[in-house]
């Protein structure tokens, strides 16, 4: 049977893909919460559903790392990109008032490279235990001919709860409400196409390279994880001093916080309040970026913005203060005049 | 500002990305269900848990097509893939007892083709739709460079529910069970880089040529959708009258079955009970594949597997037959042998 074909002559190599579990098993074990009733390697991940909420809701999201992954490849740095996608996940659920119960992941990559999905994981389960998150479950494809050699994608899915009642969003927004800033650490997920296209085609940079307008190495500044707000801010929430909130991603402040005002409100943000860190005005400048593009591309410093009552301002800011974030009056929500826009930055 | 970087040009069509969410809307509020509390476009999607289990518990499960998705770009056809992910999710918590709540998707593609895109959402909502499943969210990520112009991956999530006891498991299996075979619609999603390399680069056959060993076009039994066994089978496990699954997918039965298997028990199954179907000899034949890995890679006609009581055996199999699903008894359960394998074909 010498020339009979075999699954591995395809690309596919099953032994590799036993190696990969049993690593994985073990992180995925040290993610474990009293929710989950699954052992690894069973069709699908068992989790129960928490007795603590008379009317629970399941809130639901689907995320990837985008090119952000692209930055990770070239510096062969693999164990953050996956707190990033975790982190991310979790930010688009809180946003609904949740905490996440449980992950799962899907990986894409053309031959299964055991070192580098052990990187991915490690990052994935370091993700999920900060955030108190199961890591349930997930798919690593091996993929030939759709991923180039050492290239991958990566996606994740995140799932919480939140009781039924007392949700935030817009429709407990009220004019005069406070918008509260919370910064980011960084370019945290988005508005890397763009990243790479200048730091590494135009301007001829490499990682080691200071990054423009700031003193950090590019390859640095560009890995920083996405920060996880959930410890801050989900206890603000679970206290009902939160009206709404908005994670700041793709399409930035104005392409975000509008989800989050109602229709007949207007999200004030003043931009004196603060300055963006020096590598989004580091990027504006060399790029020749115009403003309106740095805003609706990038998060420019405010990871998380909760519009919050008059009363609650000080306690709240105190409280994420004392969490370790860096949190201030970003500006208010007014009556929408005639025509205006849900989000107007001044 | 003629200079100037816009998101656009480092590959990212915001313009295109917003039509493309206008149809992937409709598509997505055609899978609603009673559950779905939130709106598209909203930055989770948000599930009431059933209220009619007692203890419910979720169950999970993460997957992609692999490289069935080559074949659908070569057909220049994305409406199936989609259906055949959604069904293959519903099978992997169908064998926990489950029934899918929700489903949430991720396409990852270089340059946003609002066409594709469209199509396999199509395909999705499609799957939902058959599956009682609500599209409750998703992501479609344009990843310059990531991806060949025309390609993409498609990976998709799952979650249903199922009351906490009574569920079918390895520890309800006793020797003397039946196994009740019930029949695939053709690969399924398993084995695609095998067949590909030997059809298309081995055999040189293009998508009309006629299947090895199958008068049906190349292309067609190819892009056969995954059969979805939820509607045939839930409520044979609902009435408590199975006492484990297995679903046929990677790894072929032996490589399926044996997570349904306790370690004291054996399943044996009986080849002489059915014959694999054309396309699956085809293949075995014109590659010279011997039958060991034929078995462990293709589901061989057998896309599920249920184990039952011998005294239930005649009642499940009218019963599955009567939801138009062809089903046989393809073996038994015994003791296992020392140092014995979980499961034994003969």
């Amino acid at each position: 049977m010498g020339e009979g074909l075999r699954y591995r002559d395809a690309g596919v190599d099953r032994a590799a893909a036993e190696r990969a579990k049993g690593r994985i098993g073990q992180l995925v074990a040290s993610t474990a919460t009293e929710g989950v009733l699954s052992a690894v390697g069973g069709f699908g991940g068992l989790f129960r559903v928490p007795g603590d909420l008379s009317s629970p809701v399941l809130v639901a999201s689907a995320d990837g790392v985008g090119t952000k992954l692209k930055v990770a490849m070239r510096a062969g740095r693999h164990d953050t990109v996956g707190q990033d996608l975790v982190n991310h996940c979790v930010d688009d659920i809180l946003v609904e008032g949740a905490r996440p119960l449980f992950f799962l992941d899907y990986i894409g990559m053309g031959a299964l490279e055991e070192g580098v999905v052990g990187e991915l994981v490690e990052g994935l389960a370091r993700g999920c235990r900060e955030n108190g998150c199961a890591l349930l479950g997930g798919e690593t494809a091996e993929m030939p001919g759709f991923y180039r050699p050492g290239e991958y994608d990566l996606a994740g899915f995140v799932v919480g709860a939140v009781e039924e009642d007392g949700r935030p969003g817009p429709s407990r927004v009220r004019a005069g409400d406070v918008l509260l800033g919370v910064a980011s650490a960084g370019f945290h997920t988005n508005g890397y196409s763009l990243l790479r296209k200048l730091l590494f085609e135009r301007l001829g940079l490499d990682l080691g390279d200071p990054f423009p307008g700031h003193g950090d190495p590019v390859g640095e500044v560009l890995l920083r994880v996405h920060r996880s707000y959930l410890a801050a801010v989900h206890p603000l929430i679970a206290a009902g001093r939160v009206r709404a909130l908005a994670h700041i991603t793709g399409g930035g402040i104005p392409g975000n916080l509008d989800r989050s005002i109602p229709a007949s409100l207007q999200a004030a943000v003043d931009r004196s309040t603060w300055r963006p860190p020096a590598e989004f005005l580091g990027v504006m400048e060399a790029g020749g970026i115009d403003d309106d593009e740095m805003f609706r591309t990038f998060n420019m410093g405010v990871g998380l913005i909760l519009v919050v009552d008059p009363d609650e301002v000080d306690r709240a800011g105190d409280a994420l203060r004392g969490a370790g974030e860096d949190a201030w009056v970003l500006g208010a929500v007014q009556n929408r005049p005639d025509g205006g826009e849900a989000v107007v930055l001044r």
